[in-house]
This record gives C-alpha cells, structure tokens and sequence, in this order.
C-alpha cells in the first residue's frame, strides 16, 4: 500500500502537519517550531485520530524542549513537564496522547543534562511515530484476517492513514482486506457533528481505490437491518483493562444494532489505546466540545439564534457488544479482562 | 395551545403552503391554484409530515378539479383520477397521503355532475384537515398522560404543528405534557440529511417554551446509555395492521437502543397512518430520494466529486420494540395486530 500524503512530518526542527479541517476540497499544511501551535491543531482538530494525536503530541513536546534555555537537568525538565502538561490538556479522551507523553517523561529522565535530554526526546518521538505506524500495518493485516470476500463493510469516523500516521486502524484492516482481492465495499457513516466520514474516510477509500457509500449516522441501523451489513468496525479512543472502548460518538448504537442483528462488531486499535489504568469503560473521560459545531455549518446557523446544543464528542461501547479487539499484539475475543492482561 | 403558524391553509380557490424548506432563517409561503405546484411541494418538501402531506394532497385534488372543464361525469371524474394519480406519485411512504386520497375519490363517487362533484371535494377536504387537526389533539391530549413529572424526553424528526396542521403527533404529545405544568424537557435529533430536528422541532418547542437541547442523531444513544432519557417519542409515516412502523431514517435504532436499556419507545400517529392492507413492515414501500441531500450541505459539496451516497428516507421498527402507540382513537399496546384491529 503506497500512501502520498501524511498527516504528521518531523522536519528535523519542526514539524508539519496537515490540516484535516480543511480536506477534501483544500490540503494545506501547518508548519511551525512551536509547541503552542502543535498544541492547538490538536485542539482544533487539524490534526485528529487517537494514534495520530499521540504522535503529533511526541513532536510537540520535542519542539517545546529545543526552545528552552535552562542550563541546569532540574530547571528543564521542570519547564519540558510543562510543554507536556500543556499538550495533555488538549483533549482528554484519546489513551494515545497520554501513552506518548509518558513515553517522552521516561525519555527525558534518562538524559544527564539538557542536550542529552533534547537528543533522548527526538529520538523517542521518531521512535513513538514509526512503531505507531508499524504497529497500525501489523494490525490491519491481522484484521484482515477476519473479512471475508465480498463483504459489505461498515464504519464510523475516519480511521485512515490520516488518523494514524500509519496504514490506519479500522480503515487500515478495510484496506488491507481490499489490498488482498477479496473485492468489500464500504457504508461510511458521515460521522456528524464535523464529518468526518464524508469528509476523509470517503476521501482516503477513494484514494486507495476501495468502493465507497455514504450514509448519514441515522441510516446505519436500517442497512444491518435490510441485511446488507456483513461487519462493522470502527476504530478506539481509548479501551480500558476490561474492554470497554470509547470512540466516536455513534459507535455505542451501532454496537447495539449489530448485536441485534448478529453482525460481527470489530475495534482496530493499536495496543497504545488500552489504558490499563481505566477498570471500565465508566471511568474514561469523555470530551464536551462546543455547541457551535453542532449548531453551526461552515460558520452558518442551522437553528434559531437561542437554541441550545450538547456536544459530546464520545460514547463508550461496553465490552458485551464487542466481537473482537484487532490490536497490533493479537486478537483478544471475549473475555477481554483476561484476554487484554495477557497480551499486554 | 395557541398556534400563531400554520402549514396549510385553503383560501377558498387557492392553496397557501409555508415553505418548511427554508425554516426557521425564512418565514415564506407558496399560493397557488395549480396542483402540480401542490405535488411539487409535497416532493420537494415545502410541506412534510405524514398528516399533514395528507391534507396538502387533497387541497391539490381540489385544485385540479376545479380547473376541469369536462362537460360530463365520466370525463371529469376519469380527469380528476390523474390529478389524484399525479399527486399520489410524490411520495411513497406516508400513508396519510392515500387515505386522504381515497377519501377524495370515494367523495367524488358521490357527486351527480361536475359541480356537485366539486363541491363535494372542497368539502371532503376541508372535512380531512379538520379531522386530522382534532385527531393530533386528541392524541396529544391522551398521550401525555403516559408522561411522567420532570421527564427528559428524546425526539426524532419534526412532529409538531408544521407536520401535521394540527397540534402535532409526537410534538403534540410534548407540548400537551409541557402544557399540564409537568416541566419536561426534550432532546432533540438534528435529524439528518435534511435536518428536520434542528430547523424546525426546535423552533417549534422554543415557540411553545419547552426547554430543547439539540443532539446529533449520533449523539441520541451516549444520552440513553448515561440514563439521561425517560422516553423516546416519535411519529409515524405508514404503520402496518401488525404494529411495525415506518418512520424518519434513524427512528429503529433509537428503538433498539431504548429497548436494551429499558426505555419506554412511543408512537404517535392518528389512526390515518395505519394502513390494514399491509401486513407488516418488510411491505411498506420506502422511499429513496436523490444523494444530494446527503452528499450537499446548502450546495456545497461536502465530499470529493465522484463519492456515491444513499438515501432512504425512511426505516422500519418491528412492533417488538414498540412500548405504545398512541393514536387519537386510544392508546394501543402489544399485542398489536388484536389491538389494531379493535381499535379500527
């Protein structure tokens, strides 16, 4: 599989990214040396995607670390914990974010002064970025594993090379499966409140020549109903020690259906989102981000001045509703408490 | 309830239809004495909902046969059925179209020669919107004796006064509980492509003063899942003698999800939408309206050019998943095809 674009690119002392906002219509890319900037495209979602974010995380607190001056170890890693600290406070629901700033803290503790320690956090950071990219190959070939010929394929959200850096999660195994001749198409939900769907997954399956619906979330439901549906996967945010997985908003209710109507549910995620710290599903934070998404297209009001929204950029799917977890590590059926503790 | 809008008015030789397609930023009507205008309206969806198509489709009778200059009843009536024909070929769905179209025909049966057929029809037709006004009413009123003090009720779609010219099904449910002081508020689906629930459900509960938060559809299970909702209130386009209903795409997914938490699911539809000759839901006929309205937002291409989209306006609920429907004739519960029968 040959990808020509790439979400996230280390530029030796800065970092380029491209501005998902923007696609399908404009590829534009920031370019910046500063932290703040890598700290808001995840804010604002320029650059989104569990795997993705987490490396984009990496860079920033490298470029952080190379504008600090301090001269004595403490001092630095004093002011690289709150480059980090700042990046951390982005978006709390995606595991990955956080599995990389605890990557880069270990990094720098091993470095003995604060050239050593900008060194260590470069290194750790292209390490982070190229095992999550192996670690997304590996998994989409082991989910492909699990498709069958001629399937029709539904998923949520966009879990591309775009969201990983990599082959891709739930779209990576879709690909890989593709990849193989085994000839699936694809029902993309649009993924509203900010299309993600109809804006890159439909844009990245087009790319990668696989045959591609859309449909709105609301219409999910009625095709696994109708028997068109052969699976369903989609992609995690964050999966705790027992299974249960965050994502998108909207996952939750095609978990509901598909059981329902015996369709096999599917999570692709690499190991990095398992939080083993999280219990159970009710514990991971879910991200509110603000009603204007909602209530707004393109800068435009939907509703009446007045009105208004929630916005919940998150559900969480309970174990129950899970066929199987597709992870770079193995794939863990049920039960995920014992499944999950042995392959980590 | 005092309704200061209405989506349909007969003007004695004209009709007057409010363009629900451009609520709420603008508030515009069409008059007109030309049926084919009437028809274009119901496709188009200037004027929707299942009751409420019903009563513009008979006006649209109305309109076409006093133009008719045919001399004598044979020709007249054999010219009035195209009128009727034309109109019924807008939209397949609702049921609520058919039965007003029945009853037109069945009134122009009556009729002598030309005029008295005339008369006969602005009469049967005034008589349909008067009947299918009172039926909303009733059911609203008997409706919201199932709701509970302080309840957070869920809503697809838009079911309030512009759906059905009367107090509303769903809606109406909704305002007459809000009315009897019992301080409930609604969840509101935005309800995709065309985003019924945000133009016009939340304009109409914030017009009647119920407190409404919009979601995306995506959004209605999280808000179920976290025991945020009470019950799940909808309409109806065409229910079958057995109970299954079709409704607004996204409406059985909302039932499933109730379902597996143990939430209440109501419909709320006058008897008009029952139709006795189709025995369950796999035979209600479901429309499929152009991909644009997925693929567009107000124009605007939201996808690369060349992505294929679906649109089913419609989905099916098997009665399992049915708590109630309420209609104005009483309060149905399974089983539904003993139920349906002694009610009608």
């Amino acid at each position: 599989m040959k990808i020509d674009y790439q979400p996230i690119e280390w530029l030796g002392n800065r970092v380029r990214i491209l501005d998902q906002t923007k696609l399908p219509q404009k590829e534009t890319y920031l370019v910046t040396d500063d932290y703040r900037k890598v700290a808001g495209a995840i804010k604002e979602l320029k650059v989104r995607g569990a795997p993705a974010i987490g490396i984009a995380g990496a860079y920033g607190v490298v470029l952080g670390a190379l504008k600090i001056k301090a001269a004595s170890r403490e001092e630095f890693l004093k002011q690289v914990q709150k480059v980090s600290d700042a990046i951390a406070s982005t978006r709390p629901t995606a595991r990955n974010l956080f599995f990389a700033l605890e990557r880069m803290q270990k990094a720098s503790a091993k470095g003995k002064n604060p050239e050593e320690i900008k060194k260590a956090l470069v290194t750790e950071a292209q390490k982070i970025h190229k095992e999550e990219a192996d670690a997304t190959k590996h998994l989409s070939e082991l989910g492909a594993g699990l498709m069958k010929k001629g399937w029709t394929i539904l998923t949520h959200c966009n879990t591309g090379p775009l969201a990983t850096s990599g082959y891709g999660t739930a779209l990576g195994v879709i690909i890989a499966t593709h990849k193989q001749g085994k000839k699936v198409q694809v029902l993309a939900d649009e993924t509203r409140p900010l299309l993600q769907g109809a804006r890159l997954t439909a844009w990245e399956l087009k790319k990668a020549g696989v045959p591609v619906t859309l449909i709105t979330d609301s219409m999910a439901g009625h095709f696994m109903r109708s028997g068109k549906v052969d699976c369903v996967i989609t992609g995690a945010d964050r999966i705790a020690a027992n299974g249960d997985t965050a994502n998108k908003i909207g996952t939750y209710p095609l978990a509901v259906v598909a059981k329902e109507n015996r369709i096999p549910f599917y999570i692709a995620a690499p190991v990095s989102t398992i939080d083993m710290k999280i219990k159970s599903g009710a514990r991971i934070p879910i991200e509110e981000r603000g009603a204007d998404e909602v209530l707004r297209f393109n800068g435009q009001l939907l509703v009446l001045d007045g009105i208004n929204a929630a916005n919940p950029a998150f559900d969480v799917t309970p174990n129950r509703y899970i066929t199987a977890i597709i992870t770079d590590k193995g794939i863990i059926k049920p039960p995920y408490l014992e499944g999950i503790k042995k392959l980590i």
